[in-house]
């Protein structure tokens, strides 16, 4: 058997040691697997006196994870401290130039410096594995990267945040609103403290960078992504779109179209009889369209220390094993521009609710309003007056009626202009809710 | 870039065929990826003279495809003969033996010798790939030998055949019988005209026979599979399993338990809300879980030449990138036997539809015959009587009930000695229908 691969982690929270117990007790089935033994080398955290319950014997400690990454008695650098600059980049850059492979579950510090990364790893002849980065224990990445290697593939698309799954899961399930869901996603630890950076959608952005470079074979361009949170989700759109035979996901989309690719991530109904719609709670799920496959979906846990654990093994057997592949698919020197297509462009249906002032004549102006945009309707719905405290000056109350639109496929510039206009005409009360409806084969 | 990876195609049906047409599409995306240009250098089909509207200027034809394994003019063999026999297994060995590479989708084969040929292949260092030969389309032959390096598997189950998916999908969602669906599915091309093979469950239970191998290390072991095919399903079981909250499947189902590990394929209740359950026509799934990831599904389409040549692409790619993995998993001297856990000992719920004539004391003496064999019920449904024509001696009309039982978990053996004494009383009327039922956790 070849000589041990030696291991370095950097970073020893929930997934570091969750990476340390995977190997002590998989250690040997990994070693029969690959022809080749794994140990833990060296570890790096910042404090090395904490318990953490996890055997060390014999790995070396750092506390500066780039002595680390530089150090010669380690072969591969796992990186788990999370950050896109600062210690984690700084130690990923000085693995890659003294020749180490690298492991990362840092979809970040992928989505900003992915490209130059994967440069740096192929300059060396060494691996740069992210699997964990995208979809927590699913592996998206080596399916994307190998399995779909005979694919043109026209779309991907994912339910890539725990977060926002649980939250809009639990509003269906249980007619909760947002911020109910959320507070118990907090208690849970399903949301951190700040939860911003998972319900307005970026944490989704960063994974979907990843997903659209390795499908389209295109630059990582994570700030070419349009990005709409679910905080403006409220349970009156989620119990609409249940009884028009939808249900509402905070999805990431990748989509070749004429005019380049588009990215977005956004709430977004997709039909009850989808794959889609049938993930729950903090799972994840990412479907891909290939010419030739047709559409294959991958489901399971998207987060979690064991689940991401798993993939930061199979990153590890992979280098193992001596199967060096090149980070995004292609070599960086054949990665095509990415091409954004404007999401004024992007075509679709569309799913409107408005609050409508109970006044002659108003609903008359908004059919006007989107007819003059030449967007169709596919179903309107009216649902029962409400009597609500005026916000006018004198404080009266007043009548207002929900009004749903479904459209038929159109463009987002046109429900834009739509509902400028109809805003202009002070026939409806407050904003205007729009839902994306993505078009799927089931 | 290196060499050219020269490919002789043994086969040129349906999937044959596609993958001419993918490498046509596809070549230059696979060589950008792998770094190495992959070319049909070799074709070998009966009947050369036939037009199949592909482009095949530059291949040297074969009639024999054993010669084209052994020639020199190619690196790869790929076989899509089929059959566990004759020309496939002759030019399979023959390109193994002779240091040529495999990529098959040829699942009867593998069943049957697959360890032998992986052990070949290992002798002559080239790789024996068959991502094609299970599930057609989805990745799971990779998942399980990559990605899943880090678990250990408890249970991997799935549907694998979609004729009976598509046979089952049908039933319930329009009631007709399994005959009408079975007719339907020979029409459409779905089944073939002895549809024996898929519908009694044995293509399942070849794929199943991989699975297992991959999933638990393990000498494959195809003639120790329990197999039940889904012809004795009524449209009377479907829509009990409807009423009861569940759908039925054919599922292949490989579990380690203390005494072994058990290989099934039968008609399985699976709740209606299991990611498993909403995977309708020709479609395939397979679940896994793994004691790190959890449970991940793929699901996918199961045949149909362009999805299967897309998987037989995927193991060019593999083969042209340079990725030698054991074709089980593990090399063959590290595969362990099989060990069998009995049918007779699996443990889980059971659905049970008795017709029962309407005489006093019936109910009672099947209700004892269940206590006496130690199965404590879930439920009882007692469905309205029917007059059926009497099979006794005069014929006379007869009243019957059709009772259906779901047990709580219990064992195999119970289930089949209460049945035993329940016909044995003489209480029940033709065979009982008994359906297992999967425990799933969503």
């Amino acid at each position: 058997m070849a000589k041990a691969l030696r291991l370095g982690i950097a970073g020893l929270g929930t997934v570091g040691a969750s990476v340390v117990r995977l190997l002590a007790k998989q250690g040997n089935r990994i070693a029969v697997k690959t022809g080749r033994a794994v140990e833990v080398a060296a570890v790096s955290a910042r404090d090395p006196s904490r318990d953490r319950g996890l055997d060390l014997t014999g790995a070396t400690w750092f506390t500066d994870p780039v002595e680390m990454a530089k150090s010669d008695g380690i072969d591969v650098f796992v990186e788990l401290i999370g950050g896109d600059n600062g210690p984690a980049e700084a130690s990923v850059r000085a693995a890659l130039e003294s020749g180490k492979h690298v492991v990362t579950a840092n979809k970040a510090l992928l989505a900003k410096h992915g490209v130059e990364l994967a440069a740096l790893a192929e300059k060396n002849g060494v691996n740069l594995n992210y699997e964990a980065a995208v979809a927590g224990g699913i592996p998206i990445v080596k399916t994307l990267r190998e399995s779909m290697a005979g694919n043109e593939i026209a779309r991907v698309y994912g339910i890539l945040n725990g977060t926002c799954n649980y939250i809009l899961t639990r509003m269906e399930a249980e007619g909760l609103s947002f911020g109910e869901c959320l507070a118990d996603a907090q208690r849970l630890g399903y949301a951190e403290a700040d939860p911003t950076f998972d319900i307005e959608g970026f944490d989704t952005a960063h994974k979907l960078a990843l997903l659209t470079s390795l499908s389209f074979g295109t630059k990582i361009s994570s700030d070419d992504i349009y990005v709409e949170g679910i905080t403006s989700i409220t349970t009156a759109d989620i119990q609409a779109a249940d009884e028009l035979g939808y249900r509402i996901k905070l999805l990431g989309v990748a989509q070749r179209t004429e005019t380049g690719i588009e990215q977005r991530v956004h709430p977004t109904m997709v039909p009850k009889s989808s794959a889609i719609a049938r993930i729950d709670g903090v799972l994840n799920a990412v479907a891909v369209d290939g010419d030739f496959v047709g559409e294959i979906v991958l489901a399971g846990p998207g987060a979690g220390g064991n689940a991401t654990a798993s993939s930061v093994a199979a990153d590890i057997a992979d280098i193992a094993r001596g199967d060096l592949s090149p980070a995004l698919g292609v070599p960086t020197a054949e990665l095509e521009d990415y091409v954004r297509a404007r999401m004024r462009l992007h075509e679709g249906g569309y799913y409107i609710r408005l609050s409508v002032p109970d006044r002659p004549g108003a609903f008359a102006e908004i059919a006007r309003s989107m007819a003059d945009a030449g967007i169709s309707l596919e179903s309107i719905v009216q649902r029962r007056r409400e009597q609500i405290a005026g916000d006018d000056a004198e404080g009266s109350p007043e009548v207002r009626q929900t009004v749903i639109l479904i459209t038929h496929e159109t463009t987002e510039v046109a429900v834009r202009e739509a509902l400028e206009a109809i805003c202009a005409k002070g026939v409806v009360a407050g904003s205007p809710q729009m839902i994306r409806i993505e078009k799927l084969s089931s």
